[in-house]
Order: C-alpha cells, then sequence, then structure tokens
C-alpha cells in the first residue's frame, strides 16, 4: 500500500504537468521570437542556460558557454554587413521528457531586407531550473 | 514522513540510474559503429525507434519515420557511386534527463576510398522503450 502509494506521488506530477511544461517552453520561444524581432539579442539569449556549459551546434562548428553563444550571435547578425531580420518560428513540436526536461523540434525562417530567406532547422533541448525553462543545448541546421 | 518516504523513492532510482542509462546508450552507440563499419544498414537502423514517428533532422530537410530514414540512409551511402565509407564518432556526451529519457552531443567522422573525410556533428534523443533504449529524433549536421 505504501508503496503504491509512492507510486501514484511519483507519476502523478509527471502526467499532470506536460500541458504546463509545454506552455511554458512555448512562452520562451515566443519571447525569443518578440526578442529577435525587437533587435534585442540580451533578451533573445535569456532563453538560453546562462551557464559555460550550454553548446551550440551548428554545422561542424560546436560553441561552448552563453557568452561564446552570444558573442556569435553578435558576429553573425549585428557584424559589420549583417542584419538580424525577422525571424519567424514554425512547426514546433513540444515534447516533455520527465518533469524537468524536454526538447523542441521546429524550424526557423529569416526574411532579410534583401529579401534572401535564410532558413532550416532546430533542435532545442529544454532544463527547468529555479528562473524557469532555459535552453542547455541548440543544434541548428540551415538549407544549403 | 510518508511524503518523505514517497520523495525518496522517487528520488533513489533516478540518480542510481544515471550511470546504467549512460552504459546502455553507449552500447547502443558502439553497436551502431560497428554495425556501419560491417556496411550493415539494418543492424545500424536497430538503434532508432521503429516508429513512424521517428524524426531524422539534416540541414534543412525533415525525414519522418524509420522507414524513410532506412531509405535515406540507403540512397544517400549504398545508392549508385555511393559507399559507407569507415565510421568513427567522438566527443560523446551522454546527458540522462530524469529515468527514461537522454540526450547525446557527438561528433561523426567517415572515411572515405578516395580520402574524402566528411564530418559534422549529431544530437540524438534517446527514449528508453521494452526492448531497450532507442534514438526517436536525430539531428546531423555536416561541415560546409
Amino acid at each position: 500500500m505504501r508503496a503504491l502509494l509512492a507510486l501514484f506521488l511519483c507519476i502523478l506530477p509527471l502526467s499532470a504537468s506536460a500541458e504546463t511544461i509545454e506552455n511554458s517552453v512555448r512562452r520562451v520561444l515566443e519571447k525569443q521570437q518578440a526578442a529577435w524581432n525587437a533587435h534585442d539579442l540580451q533578451s533573445f539569449l535569456s532563453g538560453y542556460w546562462n551557464s559555460p556549459a550550454l553548446t551550440f551546434f551548428s554545422g561542424a562548428t560546436v560553441t561552448t558557454g552563453w557568452q561564446a553563444t552570444l558573442e556569435r550571435y553578435q558576429k553573425t547578425y549585428q557584424g559589420e554587413g549583417h542584419e538580424m531580420g525577422k525571424l519567424e518560428f514554425s512547426e514546433l513540436n513540444i515534447q516533455p521528457l520527465g518533469a524537468e526536461a524536454a526538447f523542441v523540434r521546429g524550424a526557423w525562417h529569416l526574411t532579410m531586407s534583401d529579401g534572401k530567406t535564410p532558413h532550416g532547422l532546430f533542435t532545442l533541448v529544454f532544463r527547468k531550473f529555479p528562473e524557469g525553462w532555459k535552453i542547455v543545448h541548440d543544434h541548428t541546421s540551415a538549407a544549403e
């Protein structure tokens, strides 16, 4: 009986919170999209885990740490001759993995002022921290 | 007291199994590498979840389902004028996410008979099934 109660107490919060997890993660992504389109990289980056252990994969390049990830974005989208464009996320598929993690599959699409539309896919791993849900790993790829 | 016991029963199996999870997932990857180098795609593909819900991201292309993933591999590596080469995984970082999921960051490196060495990165999401740990999502990218 006691074991059954323990089992019940373990399972209940997990299943009850799936929708909550999905909503929380979706809000982070909506906030990121809005921040990008306001050209506010600092706010965009607040969706990422502020840790030296954050990882960002693109092509064959590994970027490690929050600060290096910010600098990569600054160089790629705010450097000389670069622009951020208008960002749109689509086809979001948010899957909880237990009570404190989730992964997200989705597509990204940029519209630049010259009419170019770089686009591709991303996979994000989220973890729940006291300060909220944060991306701990991002794998992004682009159309060739 | 009863709540404390429940909490203890919830946490204990999670922390005790982190090493077990890592070992189980690593064995799947070792088996995949060996299967690839034996040019046995069917065995390589047995590391993937045999489901229409399996997803494989590469560049801007989404492949959905186990069968389509097998066919993509057959076309890319066993079609006319193609070869599988020698595969090596490296820099594997296996992170459990709760008791029944994990994600893997790693690098892949192929050595072809003409001396070319396609390589890149991957992110894998694993889930635990009655038949073992399987990849439910693969995001692979290559050096440009």
